[in-house]
């Protein structure tokens, strides 16, 4: 039965800027967690000296400038960094890393500093080193489809200047105005375009790399096809910079889409989701790029903490479904017999769709802009998992069920098309035992499942111990091997990746 | 003005297995080539007992069995091996691997022996263990669109597997009758489908690998997204069996397409070959999968040395596209849109257009079918380089100019799309000065123009002296590195990728 005729409705709801919920900040990593400080030197003056004469200006030391840089985006860990370094070559990265390894320094390479795992952070006192000046876009090639640009280019800028040569970026994330190009390709970001573009691993075809000891390791070319010896790059794109510092990045470029459709759905259970998602892939074939699924709390946590409303009322499960191709007339046509038989048979019972592009981007601002909603409701705890498509939503029901009263809200959204789920649980402020019995009830349950616990996000320092657990023996120690011979000291972002 | 009208013709040739060429057989690589036997130990009594003990039956080394083992497919490399292992097993794999590195014996692996680099045939007398009894399909996911099979898989045979379940592997090449995907893996093998499904590093989900020591290292995962640590599986994708010798693969499969156009067409110059392509991306878009070119030369050979017949006739460049994408009619649509305005504005003077499956397969083999042409000529010479777009065939007509008289026939075809070309020199018979100074050419042209020497083949036997040359110090002594930690022994695939 067809409860609501689906149309190409206006979007009614506004998108504002969320305020940063600043009153709380979190306490030091190094109280809450039980780590030992590594056998670093401490930064003292005569290195400041030399930073400074390297870098002049460009060396942050002042107390209430140094807060953003210590301090994570879910406000969930906080270091002691005293000083930032903001390079803004590839020979700047070297010396300082060179530098540092001599003296036995540790670092903390960062990005937009969006990660959610605790990666970009300090942990102690280390050595803060930003991409945030290395922001050239050095060349585009329109017809070959590629870009050579510097790390600390911020997505959301390149993808606007591909944008304008007739390319688009090959990922995509909520975090895009933000988060820095080399942070991506360091933790191998997926986002909502993988699942029409894949991975980075595809995606990437050259790098520039510091490694450790301050040598430049020169890979960047942008060739499609280059087979000549082991392909070394592949080794940094989701090492989270501790094998080496990312400094510039060579990336294949998907052509920028003539037509863009996006549809906002309401499903009354999990299983017609599950069927809507195979109807889509079955009917849109080639032109899917984004297939998300946001549960009813999640939207309604979007709803009570922004000022962003579903434009289709309240429903068990929302699905956002993108589509990008060359021609308008067909994959209006493609996207309109979709969703009219989806329609028909109940796998969706309510729904707008647009192709204007403010619309495009306001429906995709209900998605992205969850994260901003939940870092209103005092502490969160958020897992990144990749699951089988039959139990992706098991996990929250379990997560509800198990932990009751202790948790405010327990809300799960994602990109349902790679398997990945975001699963979130706030509380008005931290508790410890609560955080611990919490993350270990979600790894199990992943692990269970033969899921993945970290999706897209990385170890980070959040599940740097349990590299051990999620590997077998064999890769766990190649791992070691290849930390112990590219960063024998271990300066690059100690407490990250390896318990 | 238009030459010939455009339409949907039947397709009049022929295709016939070509019958190999067996007449002549290479000289012994080791004489052909300035090559030092490393110190590894020989063959002998003993451990052809430890396999028969291990494998049974499944030890070859009657002299006649071994020929086709120790020849490439090119006819160009021929070693000298005494054995060759078929184990069925990882466990296998493990306890043979482990023996010769204790044993210091030197080991090749081999898939199905369609290197055309030689690196998949042993240069002295090394134990080759093939992989040409580990064909299970061991797991098919039809809405995961993911596989897992052993190695030894023949990319045909695991593609028309997953077709029966709605799925296409991510890769596809001429050689795709013999070779199997455990080599198209270590060789990070291109082929058409890169332009449309990207490179295996982004398709390749999960590999089991066995290192030099016999160490089972189980990275074979079907998750879509996972970032739990370095990304030790990329190491071995495209290392060419010198880091170790993969076992499983686990892959990411696209949809089957429901509907295939493929046109075979005709044009006057390579100024309007490239118009062609530029045009066919902004027509096609989404639906293009591939972008192939041959010259004149190329086709010419073909008609000689095989029953194939180009079906339009003669021209300077012919250009065959495919389109593979979800919707029949739109498909259509496109195709004769891009069609119709490639002919009227003369980009285009002639064409044939199929969507029938048997005429589709019979356009694809004269692309296909070009390098049995060439097993036909006595002996070839062939290049595997990129090139920029804009100087892709001017390699070719530098080496006419070049060598003249000297060379029978010089012609490229390749992946336009990619900018991946095949150079390809026949000449009566094989000489040794000519040889090395039309490689000298080549590889000087292609680093001259910024291209790569070894776009989808690897650098095998016949490009390892370059691997210095065309990798800066950084990238290289990496390279040195890996191998020094996976395989002190250096058993693995000895005298191929390092110098």
């Amino acid at each position: 039965m067809l409860l609501n005729k689906l149309i190409r409705l206006p979007v009614f709801f506004c998108v504002k800027n969320v305020c940063r919920h600043m009153g709380h900040k979190p306490d030091f990593t190094m109280n809450n967690y039980n780590v030992e400080r590594g056998y670093y030197n401490y930064p003292q003056e005569q290195h400041l000296l030399f930073f400074k004469q390297l870098l002049g200006e460009r060396v942050v030391t002042d107390l209430s400038d140094l807060e953003k840089y210590n301090v994570d985006w879910f406000l969930t860990y906080r270091g002691s960094s005293s000083v930032v370094l903001r390079p803004k070559s590839t020979e700047e990265v070297s010396q300082i890393l060179e530098y540092c390894n001599k003296n036995k320094l540790a670092v903390c390479p960062q990005g937009g500093n969006t990660s959610v795992v605790g990666g970009s952070v300090p942990v102690f006192d280390e050595i803060i080193l930003s991409t945030e000046l290395m922001d050239d876009i050095i060349e585009i090639d329109p017809t070959a489809g590629t870009v050579i640009c510097q790390a600390g280019c911020i997505l959301e800028n390149l993808n606007n200047r591909l944008s304008e040569e007739g390319l688009i970026a090959p990922v995509d994330l909520g975090a895009k105005g933000s988060c820095h190009i080399g942070g991506n390709v360091a933790t191998n970001a997926g986002g909502k375009r993988l699942l029409r573009y894949g991975n980075l691993h595809g995606n990437v075809l050259g790098l520039e790399v510091v490694k450790a000891n301050g040598e430049i390791i020169d890979s960047l070319a942008t060739l499609k096809k280059n087979n000549t010896g082991f392909h070394i790059k592949n080794l940094f794109i989701g090492s989270e910079g501790t094998l080496g510092l990312i400094t510039k990045v060579a990336l294949l470029c998907p052509t920028l889409p003539k037509s863009v459709n996006v549809a906002f759905l309401g499903c009354q259970n999990y299983e017609r989701v599950l069927q809507t998602l195979k109807k889509s892939k079955e009917d849109l074939g080639e032109i899917l790029s984004a297939f998300e699924v946001m549960d009813a709390d999640s939207i309604d946590l979007l709803e009570r903490e922004t000022h962003i409303k579903s434009p289709i009322g309240k429903y068990p499960f929302y699905v956002l479904i993108e589509t990008s191709g060359s021609n308008e007339a067909h994959d209006g046509e493609k996207v309109s017999q979709f969703l009219d038989s989806s329609l028909e048979t109940d796998l969706v019972v309510n729904g707008t769709v647009t192709n204007e592009p403010t619309k495009v981007e306001a429906i995709w601002s209900i998605r992205e802009k969850i994260p901003d909603g939940i870092r209103q409701c005092g502490y969160s705890y958020s897992y990144d998992v990749t699951l089988p498509l039959t139990s992706f939503f098991q996990i929250v029901d379990d997560t509800k069920t198990h932990f009751g009263k202790q948790a405010d809200v327990v809300c799960g959204f994602g990109h349902l098309g790679d398997g990945n789920l975001h699963l979130i649980v706030t509380a008005h402020s931290y508790d410890k035992q609560f955080k611990e019995s919490l993350e270990a009830f979600v790894i199990k349950k992943t692990l269970d499942l033969r899921g993945s616990i970290s999706a897209e996000h990385g170890m980070g320092f959040q599940k740097a111990k349990y590299l051990n657990l999620v590997n077998s023996k064999g890769p766990f120690n190649m791992m070691k091997e290849l930390k112990r011979i590219m960063d024998p000291n271990r300066i690059l972002n100690p407490y990250k990746v390896f318990p």
